[in-house]
């Protein structure tokens, strides 16, 4: 046990020169994290994900992609049986970090309208 | 139930024009998922919390501190005894939501070493 924590103790995402902050980034950007959560539903092409992440360009799409894919989080599986096909998927550590990005966006996602009554209250204010 | 799970599926962070886009932002945002971290350990003055998350400009968490405390996650809190004194700490909604993330960065620290393993085999593939 005490093992586990002492490798917990060596990363830190609030210290900056930490190498968890560009995963963070990754996966907490906006794109990062919806391309996450829409590949917890199962393996996807990428138009169908660009279709599932509304209002993400492809370039956008393909640099979260990307970045996921060089964390271990996603795989990027090109087959060749008909014409080019390419479809992302998780792996089973980037399953483990979804299902954690799928609470956050469920929680947020059922508290809205007590975010939108504080937005009203704090924007009657002004 | 069945009438939460209707009040939920009004709210869809993967549809563009949900509301509940912008607090996404806010809350995964590198700055504001961190700020939100930080005060889940209690309440901070604002240098305070500057320190905490290594790497902020004071006017990048001055902007997510104000964007969290419009979503109602933080209280702003501003006291005159001696001199001024600014307080910030979660409110209710922002605590339940601060747990998630920090499930989350508790999540992506303890999975650094296989996220460091992936990103060196991709790195010796190139």
């Amino acid at each position: 046990m005490s093992a586990v924590e002492t490798e917990d103790q060596e990363y830190d995402v609030y210290s900056s020169q930490c190498p968890s902050r560009p995963t963070l980034d990754h996966i907490t950007g906006r794109w990062g994290m919806l391309a996450l959560g829409a590949l917890a539903d199962g393996p996807m092409r990428f138009n169908a994900l660009a279709r599932r992440v509304e209002g993400v360009s492809q370039k956008m799409l393909a640099q979260a992609l990307h970045a996921l894919e060089h964390d271990g989080l996603i795989l990027r599986d090109v087959q060749t049986t008909n014409r080019l096909h390419v479809e992302y998927s998780l792996t089973p550590l980037g399953r483990e970090l979804a299902g954690k990005v799928l609470e956050l966006i469920g929680l947020l996602e059922h508290r809205m309208p007590d975010i939108l009554a504080a937005r009203e209250r704090a924007d009657s204010v002004r």
